[in-house]
């Protein structure tokens, strides 16, 4: 058993890196915030007698020895950076929880046959800087380092530029700590497990996503001279891609979503019909079937509303991650052990992306989940009680034991 | 008959105060390059003889002398402010034509009866601070000097600090400057004069304008995770209320107009449901009764949509402005300097609002027009010819000559 007030206290204390007025986070990736927490957690890592290395990309590998160091090593953690209007829980439970199974086994004197690596990933929010889990996507070779590297933000910077204005471009080349598979605690984001009562998300699957950056060139002219058939508006025209989209969703059922989540003006003002407008659009499914129809629906509504309007309207795919169909026998050791630990649990797909979305690709992965209150996240008001996050942490240290080996 | 020469001159010589890339202007009101722009005006007035004051406001006022000066003067002029997309002619084609007026009167040696006042009114675009037609309201009585200079831009600098910031708070109470009428020739920002091959608009009324800030609250929320029938989009909600506008002007037929010209989504994130967004709405009509109409059915369609979505939408009324009508003796006198002249007109009803609305409320007022390539106005491309700017000032400089007596 893991010491829950232990695992509570480093949640919260590390909450005041980014802490708002609503009790949320703010931890943008690469922020001074982000440094503030990393330095926190390289320490704690040393602390806990691990060998801590950061990656050309910033992630950081917390390394604990194995009786048998020609086994490659189990891989736990998650991210540490979070939303602009982040919760405490999200990315943070499945690092620090990581952190907790290694300090409970030091204080129990439990050595593992294979090594154990806690891993906290760079930029897994995508909010700053495109795609999401950024840092793991490079590490399984979706993407070369260099590529990343010249990533910007909203403001031009780099993530090669970010990385050195905290100090966290690390010496070591992506992917120089192999890993022998990952497993990742983290609030289930949604709002199933809270719903049917169950403590642990066995997680079998997760959604596919589309991101996309779009651009509609209307014609700026006078709010008060122009009569209404003679405009070009691009606010009007990013409105019914907005409910487009929603409708698409909607019809193609449960397992779709669509969202536009970014949506700037240029030159805004009051009395001027808006003729350019920069947006972004982010579309998922589990099924690869429906991702080909929400693509595909999308980009027929987008060009008939444009030709209607007579705007012009620019789509580019920027990132498409499939559907992830985690490893089975992964699932069983989450499974079997949520059993043995007596709590309540179930099959579940993930809503969310995650870095063991990533690592499944080239590894064996798998993930825990546990409620969080209302399904909320990405929102200062996200939550998860004590018991529920404890539990969670158990189950991964009891999956990791079983997998590295006692 | 003006020096079509020297006002094509003038023009051209002060769009370089923040011209653009695209041919148009920058020219923010009590921004650096309206301070340029304000310096070559006042220097151009003395130069020309006339005695220059600045009110409180900042608006300019040069006097030219008449041969009785108990008579008011008449008031000629407009605006050297622009829009963030503006253009070379809306607002400068006024001023500079009435600085044209005055040349050509003193290099004919003609003197008047009553004097004659030119004026710079200070933000008439509204862009920068609301309302449009500021300090022309504050010399109408509409606002007091102390509440405009209170207002406030996007980022929370005041009239009154800006105002000190570029050197142009000026000694003189606002209102300092009597006038006895006031005419602006101005380009008519609509498509009617081109479209019907006349050359100047004999301006007879204008449109009423309602603004309005709005805000929505809906709640973030992961765009993963997040089912559909759960979402509280406040940029969904947006587009709602955006394409309701546009039916509901619509429906109220060609002497309807309403806008959405700025639209700020709170903290964005690419895959985050947006929680809260700030927008800004411009209704306008010439008939006060589909005002009326506008501003009820605009209401209901929003109560109706924030309540489906189960949104807070607050809606505040920032501006009303009733629609104008000018005074029949002044319209008269321009239709009779256009025809003396030669110059083909029609009446025309001004989409657009202008300080000479302001100013007829409290004295007699009216407006010339010329025509605008494709009626294009708050746009960089906007376009005048110099044969039909040079007509709009020769009919400026009779229907002055026939208001103050030669
Ligand atoms: N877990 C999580 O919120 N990840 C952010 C990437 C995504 O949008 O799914
Ligand atoms: N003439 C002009 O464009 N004025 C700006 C104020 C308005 O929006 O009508």
């Amino acid at each position: 058993q893991i010491d829950s007030a232990r695992l509570w206290g480093s949640i919260h204390e590390t909450a005041q890196f980014g802490a708002t007025a609503k009790g949320g986070v703010r931890r943008l990736t690469l922020s001074s915030e982000d440094k503030q927490v990393r330095d926190w957690f390289r320490q704690a890592c040393e602390d806990a007698g691990l060998e801590v290395h950061t990656d050309a990309l910033g992630s950081q590998f917390g390394l604990r020895k194995g009786r048998d160091m020609s086994k490659p090593p189990v891989g736990i953690g998650s991210h540490l950076d979070t939303q602009p209007t982040g919760g405490k829980y999200d990315g943070i439970l499945g690092t620090l929880g990581a952190l907790e199974v290694i300090r409970t086994l030091n204080d129990a004197g439990v050595e593992t046959e294979a090594p154990i690596c806690v891993v906290n990933w760079t930029n897994e929010e995508g909010s700053r800087f495109a795609p999401a889990m950024m840092a793991s996507a490079a590490y399984v070779g979706d993407f070369t380092t260099d590529d990343i590297l010249s990533r910007k933000d909203a403001e031009g910077t780099t993530v090669g530029q970010a990385l050195d204005s905290i100090g966290y471009r690390g010496d070591k080349p992506v992917g120089f700590q192999k890993l022998g598979c990952f497993v990742e605690l983290h609030i289930e984001q949604g709002p199933i497990l809270e719903a049917e009562g169950k403590t642990i998300g066995v997680v079998d699957s997760g959604q596919g996503v589309l991101w996309y950056d779009g651009k509609i060139s209307g014609f700026e002219s006078h709010a008060g001279s122009t009569p209404m058939p003679l405009r070009r508006d691009a606010l009007a025209t990013l409105s019914e891609i907005v409910l487009a989209m929603e409708s698409i969703a909607k019809k193609l059922g449960p397992n779709a979503v669509g969202t536009i989540g970014e949506a700037v003006i240029a030159n805004p003002s009051r009395n001027v019909i808006p003729g350019e407008i920069a947006f972004t659009m982010d579309c998922r499914s589990a099924d690869g079937a429906i991702m080909d129809a929400l693509d595909r629906d999308l980009r027929a509504a987008i060009a008939e509303i444009a030709a209607r309007r007579k705007v012009e309207v620019k789509i580019d795919l920027v990132w498409r991650k499939p559907p992830t169909h985690f490893d089975p026998k992964l699932i069983s050791a989450v499974e079997n052990a949520a059993k043995t630990l007596g709590y309540s649990s179930r099959r579940i797909t993930s809503g969310a992306g995650h870095d063991a979305c990533n690592l499944n690709t080239i590894m064996p992965a798998a993930m825990v989940f546990v409620p969080c209150k209302d399904g909320i996240s990405h929102n200062e008001l996200e939550d998860a009680t004590q018991p529920d996050c404890t539990a969670g942490t158990n189950v991964l240290m009891h999956t990791v034991l079983a997998i590295a080996g006692v």
